[in-house]
């Protein structure tokens, strides 16, 4: 059980953290207005969890103009997914333990 | 994807308490130097976590002398254990939908 403990991933534990990770784990990349519809989050739960894996180095996060209008948009890092990887891993083999 | 989230329980989002609860799953009981040595935990962590779990009823606390020393030894609700199923299912589509 200490095992499972140290396999899990702190930056992961939020489950906003592990849905907004799971989606850019999908899909190439999102925008901001991509991932807040849904994940259905409000802007400072948005921004404030995405910061936060930004700043592990998991999520890349690029700013352009498309029509004149400020986007953003998220990409996993190969960081990020092998770190996501191993996260659902250790999930993965917490739900086996308990089928036994 | 917000269905995950909404299915997803505050309660057992921190490791620690998701640790807990499963330990509690498979064992009928579990005393606190028990979840203490199994989790590798500090006395303030374990504390604070449990608290939190008897709190919304997840887990019954038992206090008691054993040899003239107190113990307390804590349990699985049925309210936790079903909230526990519910979590870890949410999880596994979780994991599911990123498999394919």
């Amino acid at each position: 059980m200490k095992d499972f403990l140290e396999h899990l991933d702190k930056a992961f534990e939020h489950r906003v953290r592990l849905g907004m990770a799971s989606l850019l784990a999908v899909n190439e990349q999102l925008t901001y207005g991509d991932l807040k519809e849904k994940l259905d989050l409000t802007d400072g739960n948005l921004a404030t969890h995405m910061r936060s894996l930004v700043a592990v180095g998991y999520v890349t996060e690029e700013k352009a103009f498309v029509n004149r209008k400020p986007q953003t948009t998220y990409a996993l890092t190969p960081a990020g997914r092998e770190a996501l990887v191993k996260h659902l891993e250790a999930l993965e083999a917490l739900l086996k333990s308990l089928d036994t």
